[in-house]
C-alpha cells in the first residue's frame, strides 16, 4: 500500500473505553473497542479505516503467496444462478445456510457460499485439452453464509471475505502436486501472518472429495476440537480414527443369557446390577454396549431412524457421527411410538439391521469386531442380556466412528497418547477428486485423443477470520498488538504536552518516515492528556511507538516496542534512521 | 501491483475469433474476446487474469485519489438489514430495482444498491460534535441493483463494483467545500484514466438533495443524452431548463371560440384543419397546446392519471418527466373509461386541476405562461377551441419539465444554441443536503451547545463500468489499446519463429524487465503462428509490444506502441533499458 500519514486529529476513529455488550471473545471486544470494526448487521461488520487497512494487508500477503505458487486471480459475481448449484446437489445440501433469492422476474439466485461449481464451468468454458492443464485459480471475495449462530464477530459472520482456490489436473498424481503445492503456500501465508497453526486431517463433509485437511488456530475460544499426539499426529476431532482391537475366535465363548435387570435404564445403574449379579467378572461400563437412536436427515427431507452401538464407558459424539454421515443430518429421535421394536433404555442389536423385520439401520463403534463380547439390551423393559458375541449373535450394517474421542486415547498411527486442542479453522484443503466434473460434466481429452474427467481440489482460507485470528493470538490486556507484516501503520508517532516544539518535531519526524515509505499514525491531538493518549496507543497497537514529549528537553525521544514492552531513547537526529532500521523499511 | 511475469503458455486465457452472440456494443465484444471477462449470470461477469488486472489498477487510482483528497475507506457489508431503508423509504422506492430476500428467520435484508443510510449510521453512531466535521467516508464495494435490462456487458449489470463516498458537514458552506473536493478529485481520476468526460448539471432523482452533476463520457454507445453549448453549458438531457419567454397582457386578446374540427385527433390534422379555417393566420404545430395523459405510479403503490400540457410541435420526453416526478414512475395511461371528463385526442385544459370536478391534476410546459394564446381540444369529439389564453380561460397545478429537447434550442444560461450527444455515466456527485440525516436523525452539537441536522453530500464511481469505458473509448479495429495507468502488463513480449535463441533472448528480456519491476505479459508458446501472436498482441492491447523473432539475427528487436502504431528497432543489448524509458518505470 502507499505509505500515508493517518493524523488522530481527524481520522474517523472512537476508541471505547468499555466493552461492547454482545462480544464474547477478545478479539471481538478489542476489535470493537479500538474502533477497527462495527457491527453493521447481525453477522456482518463494517471496517473502519484502521480495520480495513489490517484487512488488506491480511489480503496482500495472501495475493503474493497464491500468485508466487502460480495460481491465477480471477473474480466471480456472489449473486449466482441456482441451475449449477442444482446441477450438483448443493441448492439442496446447504439447506438453511444458503441464502436464497429471486429476481423481479421470479428467477431463482443464491448468494454464493463458495464457488466449486462456476469455477468448474468455467474451466469447461475455456479449456478442452490435457495440454490446457494443471491449472489453478483463485479469487479473494465476498461470501454468504446464513449462519444459524453468527458469534465471535469477524470469526463467523453471515457476510465474509475468503480467498477461495481451485486447481484442476488430468489425473491423480497431479492432483496430489497441486494439493500439495496449495499447502506449502499457505504455510508460508500463515508463517508471514504470524499465526500458529496446527494442519489436521479433516473430513470432506458436504464438500465431498477424498482426502482433506485443515489449518487450525489453536486457541481456547475456538469452535473446533482437534487431537495431536507427542509423535507429530493431527486431526480434526471428526476425522479421528480409532484404534481397531483385533478380533476374537468365537470358539469357546460362552452362550448368551437374558438376565432380569430392572430399574437400569442408564449405562451407571446396569453396570451396577451386573456387578451384583456376577461379583467376579469385574465388570465395568466398558463392557456393555450402548445403542443410541438418531434421526437421520437426508438432503432431501426424507428421515430414518439409525442406531449406533458403542462401548457404555463412551459418550456419542453427534458432531463426529455427522460428519461420517454427511451430508445427511442427525436430530435426536422421538419416534419411539412408530418403532415398537425399540425399547427405550433396553435396545439391543438383536432386533435391528437393514435386512431385519425392524428394518431399521445398525452402525457400530471400531471397537465392536468380531468375537467381542458385551451386556446390552434384551429389547424388553427391566432385561438385558450377557455374553452377547459380536458377529456371533447379533450383525451390522457397517462401522462408524461416533464415540467421543479422549484425552489419552492412542493416535491411530502409534505415535502416542493423543491430546486434545481447540481451534478456530483459518485454512482448509480440499482434494476434491471428480465429484464436481462429474456432475457438470468437465472433460478434457488425454494424450490418446480420450475424454477423461477433470480431478479437482478446492482451498480456502477466510481474510476477514484471519483479521480476528491474528487479533486473538497477539492482544494483552492492554490492547491490541499488530505482527508488522499486517500492522495498519508502521510506527505510531504520539506528541504529548503542550509544547509547541513537541508538535513540531513529532510533525516533522512523521513527514519524514512517510517520505521514506512508511505508514505513520500520528496522534496530533492537542488537548488530549498523555494518559490517554498511551492508553490509545496500547489498545491500537501499533508495533512501534514513539514518543515525542517530555525528554525533547534533553534531546531525546522514546522507542517502545509494544509487544515486547522494551523501552530505547533515541537523540531526535537518529530518530528517523532508527526507527527505519527498527521497522526494517 | 507487484511486478509479475505472465507466460501465454500458462495464462488462464483464450482468445476468441468471433464475436459473443449477446455482446451488442464494442467493449463487451472485445473485453471477451481478448479474455478479460466472462458471462457467469444474467448481468454478472466474472473477470479473468487479465481484466482482473485492470480493474484493480482503476481501482488502485480511484484509492489513490481519494486517499489524496482528505477520504477515509471504510468497508460496509453488502447484505443489509430492511429497517435505516424503511425509515428513508428508500426501500419502496426502489421497487423493482432492489435485490429483497429474507434469512433463516424470515427477517427481511436487501443487497445494497448505495449506502446512504448505512453511513449515515455509522457517523450517528460514532460523531456527536461540530469538531468531528467534516469528514468524507468512502468505501469500494460490491453493489447489487435487479436492473430490468441488464446490457451492454460491465456497462449496466446487475453486481457491480462502485466507489461510493460520503461527506458530512454541519453547514451548507461545509457541504459546498467537500462537493467541491470531491468533484476536483473526480476530474483527477478520469484524466488519469485516460477518460474524457463532460460534467453535466443532472437531476437528483430518488437521491433526494438539492444539486448533482454527472461525469457523462461522450460516446455513441452511451444510455444518457446530454446537452452542451458552445459557451460552455452542460446538462443531463433530464436537468436541461427551457428557456421560459415573457408573460404577455392579458388585456385585449381575442376571446376564445370553438370550432368543428371533424377528424383531428393528431396534431398535424389539426394544423391542417386551422389553417384552412384561418386560412390568415399562419397557424403551425407550435400553436397547438397537446394535452398528454400518462399514469403515475406512486412508492406506495398508488396510481393517479396526470396530465401534461405542452406546445403542439413537441414530443414528450417521458424520462424527462419522470426525472421531474420522482421518486414516482410514470406508466402509459389506459384508463379513458374511468375517466369521462378526458375524451381522447380532443383533450383541452378547461375540464382539467385539482380543483376543476374532474379533480385530475394538470402540469404545464414552462413556455405555457400568463398570456400565451393556444388552440386546444374542447374536450368534445371532433371540435377544438382557438384563442384560449394561459392565465385567463385556463389554470394549471404546476409547471413541468417534459418536452423533448432539440439541437438548437437556448442554454438556458444564453450561452448559444443547445447540441445533444450521448453519454455512458461514470460518476455523479449530489448534494444530498438533510433528507437522510433528518431520516436517520443525525445531529451533531454546533459551536453553540445546540444541536443542528448534518448536511451530507454522496458520491459514486462506477469502477467496473469505467474499465469498460475504457475500452470502449481506446479500441480499434484489431481490438483493445490500454492506456499505461490501467493496462494488464506494462509490455507484451512476443517471441516468434522457432528459433531457440529467440526464445532464450526473449525469456531473458522478460526477467530483466521484471526485476526492474515491470509487469511483463511474455508470450513464449512454442507452437503458435507468429501470425496468431500478432493478432493476440493486437486484441490484448498492452501500450508496448516488444517483438524476438526475425531482427535478432542483425542484432535488433522491434518495440511497437500500440495506441500509435509507432515502431522502432533496438539493438539487443539496450533493449531493457528503452524498453523502462518507454514505459516510464
Amino acid at each position: 500500500m502507499h505509505p500515508v500519514l493517518l493524523r488522530m486529529s481527524t481520522l474517523f476513529l472512537r476508541t471505547l473505553r468499555d466493552d461492547p455488550a454482545d462480544a464474547e471473545v477478545p478479539s471481538h471486544r478489542l476489535l470493537v473497542r479500538a474502533g477497527y470494526i462495527r457491527r453493521a448487521a447481525p453477522g456482518g461488520f463494517t471496517w473502519l479505516p484502521l480495520g480495513y487497512r489490517v484487512f488488506r494487508n491480511v489480503e496482500r500477503v495472501v495475493r503474493e503467496e497464491m500468485d508466487a505458487m502460480g495460481a491465477q486471480e480471477v473474480h466471480f459475481p456472489a449473486l449466482l444462478p441456482r441451475e449449477p448449484y442444482e446441477a450438483t446437489g448443493r441448492w439442496t445440501e446447504y439447506g438453511d445456510n444458503l441464502f436464497r433469492l429471486q429476481d423481479r422476474r421470479g428467477v431463482d439466485h443464491l448468494l454464493g457460499p463458495t464457488h466449486e461449481e462456476m469455477f468448474t464451468l468455467l474451466v469447461k468454458d475455456m479449456y478442452s485439452s490435457y495440454k490446457d492443464l494443471p491449472v489453478s485459480l483463485y479469487q479473494i471475495q465476498t461470501k454468504f453464509r446464513d449462519e444459524a449462530r453468527p458469534r465471535a464477530g469477524l470469526l463467523r459472520g453471515r457476510e465474509f471475505t475468503m480467498k477461495d482456490s481451485y486447481s484442476f489436473d488430468v489425473d491423480d498424481a497431479g492432483l496430489d502436486k497441486s494439493y500439495a503445492a496449495h499447502r506449502d503456500a499457505y504455510i508460508r501465508i500463515f508463517d508471514r501472518l504470524g499465526l500458529e497453526y496446527a494442519i489436521v486431517s479433516a473430513m470432506s463433509g458436504a464438500m465431498g472429495g477424498s482426502k482433506s485437511e485443515e489449518f487450525l488456530h489453536p486457541t481456547a475460544i475456538g469452535e473446533d476440537t482437534f487431537v495431536r499426539s507427542p509423535g507429530g499426529y493431527a486431526a480434526n476431532v471428526e476425522a479421528v480414527t480409532t484404534v481397531v482391537p483385533d478380533e476374537i475366535p468365537l470358539e469357546g465363548q460362552p452362550e448368551a443369557h437374558v438376565e432380569d435387570t430392572p430399574d437400569t435404564p442408564t449405562i451407571e445403574t446396569l453396570v451396577g446390577v451386573a456387578q451384583q449379579l456376577f461379583p467376579d467378572a469385574g465388570y465395568t461400563a466398558a463392557d456393555t454396549l450402548k445403542n443410541v437412536v438418531v434421526q437421520l436427515v437426508h438432503p432431501d427431507g426424507t428421515r430414518e431412524p439409525l442406531v449406533i452401538g458403542l462401548p457404555g464407558d463412551r459418550e456419542a459424539d453427534l458432531k463426529r457421527l455427522e460428519a461420517q454421515l454427511a451430508p445427511a443430518e442427525v436430530e435426536p429421535f422421538t419416534g419411539f411410538d412408530q418403532h415398537p421394536a425399540l425399547v427405550k433404555g433396553y435396545i439391543g442389536p438383536q432386533v435391528l439391521g437393514a435386512d431385519s423385520p425392524s428394518g431399521i439401520r445398525y452402525l457400530v463403534d471400531p471397537r465392536v469386531v468380531r468375537g467381542t463380547r458385551w451386556i446390552t439390551g434384551a429389547n424388553e423393559p427391566g432385561r438385558h442380556v450377557f455374553d452377547l458375541v459380536a458377529g456371533r449373535d447379533f450383525t451390522w450394517d457397517g462401522v462408524v466412528e461416533a464415540a467421543e474421542v479422549r484425552p489419552g486415547d492412542p493416535a491411530p498411527d502409534g505415535s502416542g497418547p493423543l491430546e486434545l486442542a481447540r481451534g478456530v479453522e483459518i485454512g482448509h484443503i480440499f482434494q476434491l477428486g471428480r465429484k464436481y466434473a462429474e456432475a457438470l460434466d468437465l472433460k478434457v481429452l488425454d494424450e490418446n485423443g480420450k475424454l477423461v474427467t477433470v480431478t479437482m481440489g478446492s482451498y480456502g482460507i477466510g481474510v476477514s477470520r484471519a483479521v480476528a485470528a491474528i487479533a486473538e493470538s497477539t492482544h494483552d490486556e492492554l490492547g491490541l498488538r499488530w505482527p508488522r507484516e499486517v500492522a495498519p501503520a508502521d510506527v505510531h508517532v504520539v506528541a504529548t504536552g503542550k509544547d509547541a516544539a513537541v508538535f513540531e518535531t513529532a510533525e516533522a519526524l512523521s513527514r519524514e518516515l512517510v517520505d521514506a515509505g512508511l505508514t505513520v499514525l500520528y496522534d496530533d491531538r492537542p488537548k488530549v492528556s498523555p494518559g490517554v493518549k498511551f492508553k490509545d496507543a496500547e489498545l491500537l497497537g501499533m508495533p512501534t511507538i514513539v514518543t515525542v514529549g517530555r525528554g525533547l528537553a534533553d534531546g531525546v525521544i522514546e522507542l517502545r516496542d509494544r509487544a515486547t514492552g522494551e523501552r530505547e531513547d533515541v537523540p531526535v537526529a537518529d530518530a528517523t534512521a532508527r526507527v527505519r532500521a527498527v521497522v526494517g523499511k
